[in-house]
């Protein structure tokens, strides 16, 4: 029998008024909580446009933020936000001549006789841009009367690639469906879209590809260009250009042609009628994203056509508009037996110079596909005469997905700072993708979204780290990564915890590197999904699709010889760096087995054997983070109780997870090299069998 | 040059503060605004049960919501809540003893010398439900000190069926994907879960069946049993017991064995330890939900068994845990050319008396597939010996998707009073599902459920009213749907507008009726997706796929002769409604066409010939659709902006799609019968080529 109790049932009546407004992350790094000294703003518009209303409008929700609820002050400081067309603008005349079409200035003036802060800009835009940087001074701590700033993006597409199929399923996707809702668009406008559009704002990203890079035709047809002018509508006041990846046989599948050939003449009329249709849906179109001749999709090499020829074609199409095509180089072919990570070079290096002036070429960052570590792309320098996109993933597809904590901006900003030496030292891939380094005007960055339907828009709280590292990378390639994790850790949750946050995420991509696949080691996850380990793989049909293609273990050794002796890839480098990655004494270890193949006793510059350094590099790993989970419960005190529970979570998944591919691989590894486990080092929980059995079929986010 | 214009940006702090909480349907019906004369409740708790302190925080959260943030009152109205285990309660002596386990009593009592509302129940559970109700009524407007209700459900198992995949596809899901995060649970617990088991608590609902009955073996092995048992834990405080549907091939495919024949030592000895295993994980799971040859699924009869000895065999690895087998009765042959609707009641009726004591038959509501109008499946009243389960589908498959406004309590209702004769007049559909005809203990309701990620839950606010009547008439199935929608209409919005709400929605099933199937025709939509007209479809492999199998229109008539001059289904039913069902002129028009064949001239009770009343139902629901506009349209001043928009937005396209509807079936009857249209008839705004010509591969909640 139970023992009765009376108890009373004691609730607050505040925190119960709201309960499904807690900390959800819904609001990403857009939170304005109260500040102690939180400015009271009185703001001005000095025009009616409608984007530098947007640009008022956040300003003043920040302000309410900060107040936290408190009525407005009775003596606000004044903000005056507009153009250089508003006469009270022009009239103060700043500095904003080299600002472009972005950039803004931020700073105190006096306005008919009374101290004034300013926000100035060129275009609207620029308005909305320096209001969001305000913002983001204050919510670190600034004081909003010592703010003053200059400032313009270096790259000018910085650009989402949703990987999103017209069914809602996200390729590669981590974060619930696709938040373009295909089928009840036009007529049902998700407002969801507009929050969408407020945070790439809040971070300088301006255009969208709305559809996956494996595009149906059906994105092309009239009534789905009616739903991505109803998405574009959301987009535009926010800055916000519309694009959408085209499928290159749409001549064919819509057009009733026999042929998607880039040279007949009746593809070229279909190509440029469709422009137009597309434009008058959508007249601030940007342009269209294209994967041809890769994995399966179509494309000019169908026709013996070059890669030049399509993109050409189809930049001949968009012109009339302003329009521009990115065309990307991830390409290998199947027949083609050369090491995969040269194909894109061997390719696309001889059409430097052949693409029209409205063509960009979108490269990814690395030169396989978006693993944990790769080297930059040798592209990347190699085309001069062409400007190069460089695409980041910024869903986390082969480290983790949205369960690990890894934290990207440092491996976009070691790409960024990597000097190609394409015209001598300091030719940084972040001078090649700005521009700077051969005079381009059309530049721009691509990622790889990580949003979707889920509450927290990212499947975790620290991925929102990734999506806004990536916004602040592609305005600035030279920021510093630990500034913009303290940034965004600032706002997302208190400039109290921003240092220690960004202490947890700094070293937390090489310790998903060091668990996975250490030592410059790639592509080891399981197939399809990418879930897990799989270094074992060896039957799937195409050599390049299995992981010990990659790692080219045997007895002797490990590793893929791309120097002269094997693939020769160094050679795509130039002269100085390819002799440095030529040598395991000068590579370093990050890439030492990317480009060699040694055996398991080579002496490591550390001590010891590779096998042994290998080894010692799982347990690295799999000890940050436990590291990482210790920092995070120290910090239970500074965070909101949901958005702390739900991190926990996540990490002590993350951290039987890295045990599970540490285990695993050192149990495949050693079935393979019969060598004894190095003194000190723990045998796998369980047998190679076991890990060899584990199937995933219900992962999410696969390819369809 | 833009006129320049100095205009304030005054934005209500108010307005601002919370953007994010504006009315976006997630709280349901569940939205305690504030009340002109609130009560203050100074809840008690009679006991420290977890499901008895939910009906205390329940109430606290609800009373807090009517003081709309207000302080509470320093005397508050003493609310004395418990079980008969607690002193308190069992002291006052209430009419608890044929309340059952989940009934209760609210009424006032002197306790301890002081007025006390009191809320008793025999279990914890039927305190909840007393606190749920008591809430509905203050939110009705009813006075709280006169509420004085017993109150008891009618039906044991009120339980939804999910259609939802392990990759979170939900079949026939039209709100998103499934809420249930397989891939990560069990460490990531969405809180979203304990909303969904509140909401389901609120109305009654006391089990949910977790995944598709198309179902993979996989939700049975340890991994996703561990998942379930997660999802058990958030729902067992509100009184929800968690089920699986069951693959009946699982023993090959987990197992190893050869067969899963039920008759096999092997077979059954399986099934005893998953029922073991399962149980070890979930003390209070409830059992296996089976689609057995059905539309591909396997089942007993691969190998010569039947539907009773495959039931029986799981009945007996379930029954020693005190679990339940609910075995679905839809099933169809590929191999039987008799008429579809007959073959359920052929297969399972010589099978009453052969089931075990712990097994229910689930039976559809019609013997079709949920099609907008049925009459009732004739397993009802046929099966005396056999408990059996009402199978409602409240996702709307075949009614519009969740765009179309269509309200299911009139047609779930029109099924539950539908007279079976099965023992005489006034043998109801109810009568038989309540067990009160046959005084069977063990009953159930099921409904195919409408639940998704969508932050509505439902895909559309009105679909939400589908959610809350099911549950409603679960626990009472003679509960009047005009009080169920005015109810739902009253805490959904407010009590002002419940009766113009309720007056929308009364009509609306029939509208939908009228403008896709008038007159008793069926299954005429889209193949595959179920979505928009397609009567003319004729080229699938199996017969009854195919919309021409259920019309039969030719050049001299149309409909299904189900009489003895064709298949005879009429003898399937009671001799009285037998008889009705057989004469055209006493069947009633609303399944004229389901049992007759009829020239197109036939002469109809209203005057004029069978086309002109089919045309003109067709323009009767066009036309109600545009009086659901303007009634919507009246109550703008009384809804708040956001989900009056997105109302109006989905009225808009169930307008222009109804018109397609009628405008595609009339051009098709059209090129079938010859015949002018009716006199003042509108011509279809297309060609019939042209509705031929539309094809949606993208369309939602496809089987996969």
């Amino acid at each position: 029998m139970r023992t009765p109790a009376i108890w009373l049932a004691i609730l607050s009546a505040l925190g119960l008024a709201a309960p499904a407004a807690a900390e959800d992350g819904y609001d990403l790094w857009l939170r304005h909580r109260p500040l102690a000294d939180a400015p009271a703003l009185a703001v001005e518009a000095a025009e009616a446009d409608a984007t530098v209303r947007l640009a008022a409008r956040e300003l003043e929700r920040a302000a309410a933020g900060w107040r936290g609820g408190a009525a407005p002050a009775v003596s606000a400081r004044a903000l005056l936000i507009g153009t250089t067309a508003s006469p009270a603008i022009a009239a103060l005349r700043l500095p904003l001549a080299k600002l472009g079409e972005d950039g803004f200035v931020i700073r105190s003036a006096s306005v008919g006789g009374r101290a004034t802060m300013v926000i100035a800009a060129n275009r609207p835009v620029g308005v909305l841009y320096g209001a969001f940087a305000l913002i983001r001074r204050v919510e670190q701590g600034e004081a909003i009367d010592r703010i003053a700033v200059q400032d313009r993006p270096r790259v000018a597409l910085r650009m989402l690639n949703h990987w999103d199929n017209l069914d809602r399923h996200v390729e590669r996707g981590y974060a619930g469906q696709s938040i373009f809702d295909w089928w009840r668009l036009p007529d049902r406008v998700d407002p969801r879209l507009t929050d969408y559009a407020r945070a790439n704002a809040s971070i300088g990203i301006n255009a969208a590809v709305l559809n996956n890079v494996n595009a149906k035709a059906d994105s092309l047809t009239a009534p789905y260009l009616a739903k991505a002018a109803a998405v574009a509508d959301v987009l535009r006041p926010w800055g916000i250009r519309t694009f959408l990846s085209a499928r290159f046989s749409a001549p064919i599948e819509l057009g009733g042609l026999k042929t998607a050939d880039p040279r007949d003449p009746a593809v070229a009329a279909w190509w440029r009628a469709k422009a137009d249709e597309v434009w008058r849906a959508i007249p601030d179109f940007g342009g269209f994203l294209v994967k041809a001749n890769s994995e399966g999709q179509p494309g000019p090499r169908d026709y013996g056509a070059s890669h030049a020829d399509g993109a050409n074609m189809l930049a001949a199409a968009v012109r009339p508009h302003g329009g521009t095509v990115v065309w990307r180089a991830f390409v290998y072919a199947d027949t083609d037996p050369a090491d995969r990570a040269k194909q894109a070079w061997t390719e696309f290096r001889p059409l430097d110079g052949k693409f029209a002036d409205n063509v960009l070429v979108q490269v990814k960052n690395g030169p396989l596909d978006f693993q944990p570590r790769e080297p930059f792309h040798p592209l990347f320098g190699a085309m001069p005469k062409t400007p190069l996109v460089a695409e980041f993933q910024i869903t986390k597809e082969y480290l983790g997905f949205s369960t690990h904590l890894a934290y990207l901006g440092t491996m976009w900003s070691e790409v960024l700072s990597a000097d190609t030496f394409a015209k001598g030292k300091g030719s940084t891939v972040a001078k090649v993708v700005d521009g700077s380094l051969e005079g381009h005007r059309l530049t721009g960055i691509a990622g790889v979204a990580n949003i979707g339907t889920d509450r927290d828009w990212s499947g975790s709280i620290f991925d929102q780290a990734n999506w806004y590292a990536f916004g602040r990378l592609a305005w600035d390639p030279a920021a510093d990564p630990a500034a913009l994790a303290r940034e965004w850790a600032a706002q997302t949750f208190s400039p109290a915890v921003a240092a220690p946050v960004a202490a947890m995420m700094m070293p937390s991509r090489q310790a998903v590197v060091d668990y996975m696949t250490p030592l410059g080691l790639a592509h080891l996850m399981g197939t399809g999904h990418h879930y897990g380990p799989a270094p074992w793989v060896a039957d799937l049909a195409r050599p390049e699709w299995n992981p010990v293609y990659y790692h080219r273990a045997d007895a002797r050794g490990i590793g893929f010889d791309r120097t002269r002796t094997g693939s020769d890839a160094v050679a795509q480098y130039a002269r100085p760096l390819a002799r440095r990655f030529a040598d395991p004494r000068t590579v370093g270890e990050d890439y030492l087995l990317w480009f060699h193949h040694l055996p398991w006793d080579y002496r490591m510059p550390e001590g010891g054997t590779l096998w042994q350094a290998l080894v010692r590099r799982y347990d690295r790993g799999v000890a940050a983070v436990g590291t990482m989970r210790a920092q995070w419960q120290a910090l239970r005190p500074d965070i909101d109780a949901e958005r702390f529970r739900v991190v926990s979570d996540d990490l002590a998944v993350q951290e039987r997870e890295a045990r599970w591919w540490r285990d695993a691989s050192v149990a495949y590894w050693t079935s393979i090299n019969g060598l004894p486990l190095p003194a000190g080092a723990a045998a796998p929980a369980d047998t190679l069998d076991h890990y060899k059995s584990l199937s995933f079929p219900y992962a999410p986010g696969q390819g369809k």
